[in-house]
């Protein structure tokens, strides 16, 4: 669950103008809680003649120890959150010559 | 920004337990809003030899319209939300021979 510190305090919006309730506008925090949170963006890059083989798992949760590889953590992530979020699998077996 | 509308109703977390403020627990909506969420788990198997050359982009923030991938959609993301998530480049670009 995301923790909600850096909210930038209750604001009004249009949905609540003149309703009864509280309203509280929850800015989301993005998806990232703290990958390289140094860059700007995280983007990697990956030559085909590098990929782990046979089969690259790649992390698309932001939750992995082992990002940009995956280690499972979305099992977690969608358990807790009802997500439906899963890896890319990069698949480098050769095909089958034909018979 | 999520919209609240899933949200279980308010919860006295233990944070807020005995305090004067209302307290309002928001569970986190995941990060996937709206990508084939009738699947139970999004994963994307892709084999090196469909890969699209010279580069593969694949989206990692869950919004792009031509996912798996990347649209330049995790630009308004992180626009919107102070985030920072990019795509997986894979480059099927094959080394340079040695001269």
């Amino acid at each position: 669950m995301f923790a909600l510190r850096s909210i930038a305090g209750p604001v009004r919006a249009p949905a609540c103008a003149g309703s009864r309730h509280r309203c509280v506008v929850v800015r989301a925090e993005g998806i990232n809680p703290s990958i390289r949170k140094s860059e700007e963006k995280v983007v990697d890059m990956v030559k085909v003649a590098d990929l782990p083989t046979p089969k690259a798992v790649y992390c698309r949760c932001w939750r992995s120890a082992k990002f940009p590889y995956c280690d499972g953590a979305h099992v977690k992530h969608n358990k807790a959150t009802g997500d439906n979020v899963g890896p890319l699998v990069i698949d480098s077996t050769p095909a089958a010559a034909p018979q």
